[in-house]
């Protein structure tokens, strides 16, 4: 759908992480650009699409005017909030100063600094306990994946690049508050997900909450003291600050959006993804902060100011589930889908190897990662394991 | 050559950076990973040899022990001190406070940062005069192969990506001191060079000083002040920290060593590459600061080094020199060997390439080398061209 507008694209970053393989980057299997499109590759084939590389400081919604830390403010006719969600650690006591979050690309460069460098410390100097011990709180899609990975690290890269090191001092342990993991998949799926990383050497601890957390060890709810070089913290998503800043109405911390996603009150503003509330149509129940309905949302918001700019009335937003997924490792994923199809093992994780990659933006990158991922399962190796700043 | 030897293997980093293409990192052409191969990768192989990631503090020649920041000291009856160089900024006034070494990974990543943020920032939020030049600081390989990256990355990214930005704004200046660029070269190619700098559009300074480096400027000996976002220092490298700490007789800097590299004064000692004062066989002129001397030389300690475990006397280094090579850019290079032959242009720049596809250590790290360079000169595109922390 052409409509005549003038677009200006705001973000932080000049580049859009592809989220879902982050944890790869994390553990070192993928490096940073692989998951890296520059926006403006994306920007340069739209004329009437500028982009710009700031902050939003504020939106005064009254004179239409969007503040920024770097440049002058924007005025606009319409507004597209989705700037999506940041992690929340729910409170714990020591998680914030203290467990990583896996959200960013900042956060998955920090982790796999941390993993490498830990590591390659435990090999020249020695091990003591919890020296090579990695805890992971949630057990969702992103926990599940990361304990995957880093399993996955410890029994082939362990033995090969770093013998000298004891494979039981080096822990992976999942810490899920629920009696199972992968909540929002079938249960059948959620104990495969439990033997496989139980099969692997991961650690999965159910019914199981985190306490506190401190610079090297996490206190679980049973009382029980884990040592630990590192805390990712995978247990959600909860606003980001623009979410929290903006004085607009709000459900459990996302920004109240009606059937047409415009933010409850407003003409000519919208909210989408990770940061709005949008909810299953015919229902109480708000989408999850996942990609599916992010890019749904995107695309119908786009279409409903097309519609305003003719002068027609909006349409209801329809969500369509195309089905849910998460890798465990190699040869072992969990699919499922809204017709009742349920995946796992090879068969999931060829599916999920073929969505990933169809769904990373541009050639380039695509082309790199497939070399990283075939050179890895050819030789059980990783790739890019370096310690570098950059 | 096989000898019964213990090796420890000591750096502060875990990997080893192919110094040749940092540039190539530095102008978003190649990833760090890219160019950096884990030293693990090579150590595994070989179970007499331990790495050791820490940092030198000091040798006790006397108790024959090497300290470390991190770690306890180790003991040895040879040591190889073979440390490197560091960027030398010869005093210069504000040199070393605002003008960028490109000697390391972190120079090479803080470099392309810089490019990369200062482009988005002009594209964002407009241009003053300056804001997109870069000054780059001598002739020779590393300050033409800069410069002629530069160069590309302005006439083709530019274009496409940033088509909003004036190129005659982007301004990419080379200050040599000399009467010509890349001195170690026949002046044939130096004038090649220089020609091929100019029709790309990379104004040459020739005979031309560097008296002060500001924030955003440089003052020329000539009095002109060049405005600018970012000042290059590719004149030359000095002693490194450790080389500077350690009470040993130097020559011009570098560690005094015999004919069989043994360092002046010591039977048990070797210093080799950047930091070692080895001359040309029968001559007074010291090796150049470059891979091939420091390989040679490495060879050749460690050669003797199993002489001396047999009882055998020490052979004096013979350097065999294979000819230099610097590029420019796309089918733009030079080469020179020791039989006279010169090449310049698409041929210069052929064997330069398949020289460094082949040099890089490691299969997979080629094989994302060729990915890189093949996408790029298909599409006149760069890679990796994305701002973020890792």
């Amino acid at each position: 759908m052409d409509a005549p507008v003038d677009i200006v694209l705001t973000d932080r970053h000049n580049y859009n992480t592809f989220q879902p393989l982050l944890y790869q980057v994390a553990t070192a299997g993928l490096n940073p650009g692989d998951i890296a499109y520059p926006v403006r590759s994306y920007t340069r084939g739209h004329p009437s699409l500028t982009f710009r590389q700031d902050v939003v400081t504020n939106v005064d919604f009254a004179r239409r005017e969007v503040s920024f830390v770097e440049g002058a403010p924007t005025s606009y006719d319409y507004l597209v909030l989705a700037a999506g969600a940041a992690t929340n650690f729910f409170g714990v006591e020591g998680a914030e100063e203290h467990a990583r979050g896996i959200y960013t690309m900042e956060d998955a460069v920090a982790v796999r600094n941390t993993v490498s460098s830990t590591m390659e410390r435990a090999a020249s100097h020695g091990v003591q306990e919890g020296d090579l011990t990695v805890v992971i709180v949630g057990g969702g899609p992103t926990g599940v994946e990361m304990a995957g990975a880093l399993a996955e690290l410890r029994n082939m890269e362990l033995k090969t690049t770093y013998s000298m090191l004891d494979p039981s001092l080096c822990r992976v342990v999942l810490v899920e508050q629920r009696d199972r993991v992968l909540g929002a998949f079938h249960s059948k799926l959620s104990s495969y997900a439990v033997k496989v990383l139980t099969d692997r050497g991961v650690e999965v601890r159910l019914d199981e909450s985190v306490k506190q957390i401190h610079a090297a060890s996490v206190v679980l709810g049973s009382g029980e003291v884990l040592l630990c070089a590192l805390v990712i913290w995978a247990a959600g998503v909860g606003a980001c600050a623009l979410t929290e800043s903006l004085d607009l109405p709000k459900i459990r911390g996302r920004i109240e959006v009606g059937p047409d996603l415009r933010v409850t009150g407003f003409d000519d503003v919208f909210a989408i993804g990770d940061m709005a509330s949008a909810r299953l149509a015919g229902s109480d129940q708000p989408l999850p902060q996942l990609a599916q309905p992010a890019t749904q949302e995107g695309k119908h918001a786009g279409e409903q100011i097309a519609r305003l700019l003719k002068g027609e009335a909006t349409t209801p937003f329809v969500y369509k589930d195309k089905g849910i997924m998460a890798t465990i490792g190699r040869k072992a994923a969990v699919a499922e889908f809204p017709s009742g199809l349920r995946l796992r093992a090879t068969p999931a994780w060829l599916a999920w190897l073929a969505l990933h990659l169809v769904f990373l933006l541009g050639v380039r990158n695509r082309t790199s990662v497939l070399v990283n991922w075939a050179w890895r399962y050819v030789s059980w190796r990783r790739g890019p394991k370096v310690i570098a700043g950059g």
